[in-house]
């Protein structure tokens, strides 16, 4: 079903989701976020259908994510507490005109009420649950990519 | 069963719990250990209900672990040989008053005396034998979580 | 079949294929890749029959790269953007002379119009689909070393 | 089957044994080894009974395995290369006298030879085919703890 002015944005969490989820710790602190390979392809894909944005949690590995987000693939990010997503999102776009991509308990409420919601296969089961479509690999292994490509087959095409 | 008074502490041990286990080693020696996403979402739940406490017998990491769990996490940690946490627990709390949750041999013995036990997914078998809850999930993909949750339904609810 | 002057060289992807495709990032960027044991063991065998040569897109990982590949295993890489690749292996060694493996969609095309294409096992599914060959192992825990086995046995012996 | 005296020395390769066998790699070259947690278990219960030796064939990063094996888990440890290795430990300890513990092709010969042969669950295919025994668990993930247990029931109870 082509509904192509429904959505105004793909909205992606960063940890879980774009990246395992994973931190390398050393004695300084959080050192290392893991990000993987085919992601950023589905990225540029969704690029010319729709507007892109990132949201973490994450305060003390937030110039990490900056740097792959924001430096390297050119998309923007803003810092979100989970608490307070719900209605920054419903606030800055209104649920009903997203995507949302999540993978943690905090994701629940927002995968239910937003347009259309996914969540990595290796989501928490709580967002498995509220999610309406689970991607076939693992966040980090092309999750986001298979994300990319149902939202543009569901809405652009 | 609701038992709200019966248990005064849940105790975690850290590696291949809390973090996968895995060390990362340069030739300046062990630098980084692997933690995970959802774990401290639950630690947070949990400590509305009751104490927390980490115990570690790694010497060597103890300063990546510190960072992560004290410093980051806000919670405590104590460095305890494996051959003397039995009593260690046992003379703190009373094995009878605390949860544990642990994945390697050595906390076979402590898994069997102590109250309400877990043992994530990945741990020893000989961990998983001896312990009477098993998360769904690895060590640092959110067996903490589910950990937390469980001790919730059962003692705090 | 032996076909033994058919294969002219045998190319390799590198990100997914060599390594397990996931990149470290710290606030500095891209930091490190994560490459397997035993692909080196299978370059070193397929050496002896025939030319070998690595390419990649990753422009900001390159000098990770080619510490692995040109300082660590003596290899050839080029750096050859997924839009130009299909022309310019064509034009170097001419598609039906060659081998390749890949594992992302943008492999797609060369892995279909090449004399011999493989794809790892955790490769992409539109890679899996397009090979005719799967190895046994995923990216970084053999897959390069199947590869070769298997490119030997085929056209070598 | 006792035979309390016919090892006279346990010995074991380290990449994809005793590490992953995944090597973390940046600009600088090879910087990262990744150990597991319940390794070191079982080979401070294996000495008590025999002599343990580890044998490697990787040269640019023996620095980061003598720090992980002489530094911290007090062993030896010698660089051998692969095609050296048979006869070097034959040379040694004479093969009928020791176990073996390898994941890789190279070591088929001495898996086949030895008195008793290990080999991880991650192991090459043709480790495994040749060893005869494989651990329940892989690399890094407790595979050397698995083998130690296994040696000690079988010839030193």
């Amino acid at each position: 079903m082509n509904k192509p002015n429904k959505i105004i944005a793909a909205v992606f969490d960063v940890d879980g989701v774009l990246s395992t989820g994973q931190f390398l710790y050393s004695p300084s602190g959080k050192q290392f976020k893991v990000f993987g390979p085919h992601d950023n392809d589905g990225i540029k894909l969704l690029k010319n259908f729709t507007q892109i944005h990132f949201v973490t949690a994450d305060k003390r590995g937030f110039p990490i994510t900056e740097m792959r987000i924001v430096n390297d693939m050119c998309c923007t990010l803003d810092l979100v507490s989970e608490g307070e997503r719900y209605n920054y999102l419903n606030m800055k776009y209104g649920l009903s005109r997203i995507t949302y991509m999540g993978d943690g308990i905090h994701d629940v409420p927002i995968l239910r009420d937003c347009e259309f919601s996914i969540a990595p296969k290796s989501a928490r089961r709580e967002a498995i649950e509220a999610a309406k479509f689970i991607t076939q690999n693992n966040a980090a292994e092309g999750a986001v990519l298979d994300a990319c490509l149902e939202i543009i087959k569901r809405y652009f095409k």
